[in-house]
């Protein structure tokens, strides 16, 4: 059943031992979403746990989890934040897929699995959703909830980049510095810092990027063995895919991974004009139209002879947007 | 004489055939700032020029400055915006320098040379300042002055990531964003895309990166020899010096640059715990206690190891701080 965040808040305030759940693969906006509510809830003087299908890395960790008691306790109340569907739950979490009680989320593809679900999707972070609901539990915002506010806003809009900020976003980062989050930190922690692995493999990847079509098109390959060189890990390579398309006048960018069976995973990123889902379904794959992708058992420079054969005719429909 | 933005708006009600300075080798606050102010005073129906030393880059230019027509006027009020003394004027404006009225500012090393001076150093930007000023001449904001606003805002704040950023600078960029401001193709040119040149650089450079003491410092190299093979401007190397001390771990970033008669200017940025400003006074430099500089007229390999040698009593006096 659909409801509002005034009747969430409520739900909450008669809850008791309360299980929050974030989803799997766990990023700045579930994590930020469920400690601030857990923090929010735990002054209230109720008992919370928030559990995760996989571990919560250190970055985040470090600032948005407090010392506390690890008493076990049923739950009585299942909360459930930032997650579209049951699958993302993960496997550990399952348990709990006929149970969630309540669902606070902004992905517009909310399957409604929960009894009572918030969705907004004009919100670009589920964090947005818990800071007004921490203000309609009548909790007064500390320094560890607004960090974990700021992370969930900061991380969901690239640093406030996203098309998905809004005025709305700003004016509830300023509330939450207001309240002692400490962004300096949390955004080089989360935003700027890169490992040592990930500025080896970058290094690398740099090293294979290609232009094809007058600059038009830059390919990048990650392979197998700048992985093993590297040590990196699959989590390091965020953000690598949108590499290609941050170079002025190129208008598709294009990420090969090679798999560990030898073949390539391709991602195609595209600027207006090239619809990146048309391309990559005709290469068996499939996506959006700025961001799509397929899958090719091929050598590498087939992979790419098939990837700019396909390109081709999109390319002669539409302008060269050289400045 | 120090005067407030209350003041500063009577006078600009009271101008006429006002003239707007910009600081040599503008950047998005200077101009956001002084074009934001020359679209409300000409929305008051006053005559305005702005005028810069240095040719005004597109990527500014294409969103900041409408068309007009180019009728020449002598000024009668001179204002500068963002300008923290003379010297910034840059040569072709040093003819103005007697006769400044009004100057606009938040850089607490401004040397008050103007007839009346408003200077908040607690403004992450100019930009934040001639928001406020814009509301006392009681001007409405149109989506031109807000994205030069804007752009102001996220360029002075390295998009809302550096340790200025504030409350009110969040509150400003939402009441910008209300009013029109495309902020996000605003992030994506000013802060996203990068030429091919300085994407060719970036390749090379990091090429050079190599770590020393336990990857605690990270060295990179700008050669002559990469700026000859890609192209690139100095205005291209923006940020690179910055690239170092992303790499978890690093304590110390230093960048070498090699100047066209074969010496190398080396800037030093730190972490928490060593003295840039220590180490490049041994070398014959100086600068802030988080980033420094010097020049040292050697090769290359004799410049890395001249500055590894000053460092190493520093590090062994501070823990390794790997996580």
């Amino acid at each position: 059943m659909r409801t509002d965040l005034f009747s969430a808040a409520q739900l909450l305030k008669q809850a008791e031992d309360v299980y929050i759940l974030c989803h799997r693969h766990p990023d700045g906006d579930t994590l930020g979403s469920g400690f601030a509510l857990k923090h929010a809830l735990a002054a209230l003087g109720k008992r919370t746990r928030l559990l995760c299908s996989d571990e919560i890395p250190e970055k985040y960790a470090r600032f948005m989890m407090t010392p506390e008691t690890r008493e076990y306790f049923p739950p009585q109340f299942v909360v459930a934040v930032d997650i579209a569907d049951l699958q993302l739950l993960g496997e550990e979490l399952q348990t709990y897929r006929d149970r969630i009680d309540l669902c606070i989320d902004h992905h517009p593809s909310n399957t409604g699995y929960a009894r009572h679900t918030v969705v907004d999707p004009t919100a670009a972070a589920t964090a947005e959703l818990i800071f007004d609901l921490i203000g309609l539990l009548g909790v007064q915002l500390d320094s560890c909830m607004a960090d974990c506010i700021y992370a969930g806003l900061s991380t969901d809009t690239g640093g406030f980049r996203f098309s998905n900020t809004t005025a709305r976003t700003h004016r509830i980062a300023a509330s939450v510095i207001d309240a002692g989050a400490d962004h300096t930190a949390i955004n080089y922690q989360l935003l700027e810092v890169k490992s040592l692995q990930r500025m080896e493999v970058e290094r690398r990847v740099l090293n294979s990027l290609a232009y094809y079509f007058d600059n038009r098109v830059a390919v990048l390959c990650i392979t197998q063995q700048m992985l093993r060189e590297t040590g990196a890990r699959e989590d390091e390579l965020d953000g690598i895919a949108a590499l290609p398309r941050r170079i002025a006048g190129v208008q598709v960018g294009v990420t090969l991974r090679e798999q560990p069976d030898g073949s390539y995973k391709v991602s195609l990123r595209t600027n207006e004009g090239v619809d990146a889902s048309q391309v990559c379904s005709q290469l068996g794959g499939g996506g959006h139209a700025r961001a799509a992708g397929c899958n090719l058992k091929m050598e590498q420079d087939a992979a790419v002879q098939a990837i700019l054969q396909t390109l081709r005719p999109y390319l002669e429909q539409i302008p060269d947007n050289k400045e």
